[in-house]
């Protein structure tokens, strides 16, 4: 209380209302979700809105999600266990992880509600306020995100899209360890570039972070779209890094099952499983409805992710070709996940991405796009630039980006 | 690092795992789920165990929760809004909040993963970590694994079952004001002790709130188990509150829809819902199916409460008359909720409660009660007391009693 104050009747004092916290405000709010009152505005007024701008696919989910939820038998819906429904984590257990290679059992396995969760449990495990985990930029933007909640700081090591979004050698890692740096967390295939890391990749990660004693968290939910012929290497593949590596998983795009909130976390680390289970315990369970449509979702036979993939080659061949035939417009070619990050021949994304909702139409049409700023943390790279989702058919992206080219034009020549 | 440390060799250093953080292993284990393994050992072996240990009733969920389930059409399920689906949050505001009085628009509401995570929403907003929140003991366990997460304090006002857990006056509050109290957290009516507060006793709190510049967070997941006949008065009716008060709900124990895991948040304070809308929205959403659950609850007619209602007290009158015939025990009358703190003639309820599914069978059967020590922080209190939920028809109840009255000769015999 300042001087003033202090000698302020009661009454006065009495008219002041409490403060929130320093992390309410100093957290974003979500780039990807930041336009959406301009686009809910134009579809009021029928505009047709091609969403470009968020990775929920068109994709249908296999046929064996809606039995399971039709066939869920039930008079009330109690709790599962906090670690989830036990058949469920032994089909991720069977159906997945051990199908990948990777040396796990049951009591290694938690199901969270969704990707989000298992990336606030394992960040509030690994890291005390202060600490720092590095990522990769350009990064997803919640992992900033939840990383604030939490008092944590995330230290970008600057990936660019003049040198088409390639791995800087690992002394660019080195060079912002600090005796705070707790955590190396990477997404494979990455949102938002749609970047790949080799194994050979992997393997120097896992060297850097064993060197450091860092934990190395993998967020892996676009690991069933991969579009190079090499077998997907996982960070829970290396040898003698078990301690250190964490797997971050969800269901939500290997199935297009975004809002059923179903993820899972899994390490061989005891102590950090143990911790996680305790947190989870204080939200009881992961949702159980969504755990039913998971375990019919596993089901699904292995031609069903053979159909998806052959069908994101294809939109990822169309969009990428398509984007870099746009004069002013570059993207780099990606190799899994579907977001690639374009750059326009504009100041300013966000104000064109706006623009493109209010201003533009073409026959009553217009494209969302994402502005990519906030999935940097250097300081003014990124404001050219855009994240598309090519997540419709190559009719529809066809359309799409025939208006974003005019658009282009029409926006440079106001 | 220490002296010697300094001098090993790097591949010594090499063998180290890195630490978890210091929360992780602060935030206790679950004392409502610790005893779990004994009871599963148990059940495996064809013991059936009657589970007055956790409040998972055992009444049906409305009919119109399955058949908006079944009758859900979806290919795919998308993303719903992150402050959830509209027309939900819609029935929340015209069902709930406006029918008790409550000056509330869609924009002041929030649907949450549960009461959970609509806690967790509430003290990460509220407070800063070091700051304190007052809660009134005995208190729900998770309101300090909750807190723990975000480095903040839990400081109880001690109520004592000697004195029927009746609420001090007000200046026990005023007793333990530090200028890093940020809020004030209720439960109401009260899990575990059965209180149910009057408008009086909402009233000071408010008032006390209101002096001090705190907030007033009420957390009504219990709200339509309430077994008097006085009007519900919630923190969200105080005049001139309305920046302070925030409402914590859940559909959970009023629908019996615990695996839904849907809740909300109610606020007038904007500062407050938009930067809860930011922490919503780096989770995404909340779970879809469950939402879709809801909005069939909400539809149940009124009848579906005032029979559910009609049988708590009926199992209430039944379990506290009871237990007060059991030589030794005690049990104050309850007016909400659906628990009751029962203090035994033994030294460690823990223990006791352990024993009973280890070592103590009648005709093949068993009870399972909940250890109170967890629900107090005042050092000592409640290592003699155990939680009951009365969620089993009576003749169960009459069963599961009869049991317990059983176990506690053999055990204090042996």
């Amino acid at each position: 209380m300042g001087f003033f104050e202090s000698y302020l009747p009661a009454f006065v004092i009495r008219l002041t209302m409490p403060d929130i916290s320093a992390k309410a405000i100093k957290v974003p709010s979500s780039a990807i979700r930041r336009l959406s009152p301009y686009s809910d505005r134009a579809e009021r007024e029928g505009i047709k809105v091609y969403h470009l701008n968020i990775g929920s696919p068109d994709i249908d989910s296999p046929e064996t999600v809606k039995q399971a939820v039709r066939n869920f038998d039930f008079k009330h819906l109690e709790y599962s266990n906090s670690a989830g429904i036990y058949e469920l984590r032994e089909a991720m257990l069977e159906k997945y992880y051990k199908r990948l290679g990777m040396d796990l059992t049951i009591d290694d396995i938690l199901i969270t509600t969704a990707g989000s969760e298992a990336l606030a449990f394992t960040v509030e495990t690994v890291c005390n306020p202060g600490d720092e985990i590095i990522v990769i930029e350009p990064f997803y933007t919640n992992y900033y995100s939840i990383a604030c909640q939490y008092g944590v700081d995330v230290i970008a090591v600057p990936t660019v899209i003049e040198n088409d979004f390639r791995l800087p050698g690992i002394d660019a890692f080195e060079a912002v360890v600090t005796p705070r740096t707790k955590a190396m967390l990477i997404c494979n295939p990455a949102n938002p570039a749609g970047t790949l890391y080799s194994k050979e990749d992997i393997l120097q990660m896992g060297d850097f972070c064993k060197r450091h004693d860092l934990f190395l968290i993998s967020d892996e939910v676009y690991r069933e779209f991969c579009y190079t012929e090499d077998p997907y290497y996982s960070v829970m593949n290396i040898p003698g890094l078990e301690e250190n590596t964490i797997l971050v998983d969800s269901v939500s795009k290997r199935y297009n099952l975004c809002g059923a909130r179903i993820g899972a976390i899994a390490t061989k680390n005891k102590a950090v499983i143990d911790a996680i289970t305790k947190f989870a315990q204080a939200r009881l369970c992961p949702p159980v409805l969504g755990q039913i449509a998971t375990i019919g979702a596993l089901e699904a036979p292995v031609s069903y992710f053979e159909s998806v993939r052959r069908e994101y080659i294809k939109r990822r061949d169309f969009a990428i070709s398509t984007l870099n035939s746009i004069p002013g417009v570059y993207s780099p070619m990606t190799y899994g996940a579907f977001y690639t990050i374009a750059s326009l021949p504009v100041e300013d994304a966000e104000d064109f991405a706006k623009w493109m909702l209010t201003d533009f139409r073409i026959n009553g049409e217009t494209v969302m796009i994402t502005p990519a700023a906030s999935f940097y943390r250097t300081e003014g790279v990124g404001a050219n630039q855009v994240r598309i989702a090519y997540v419709l058919e190559v009719p529809e992206l066809k359309k799409a980006f025939h208006i974003l080219e005019e658009g282009l034009k029409a926006y440079n020549s106001r």
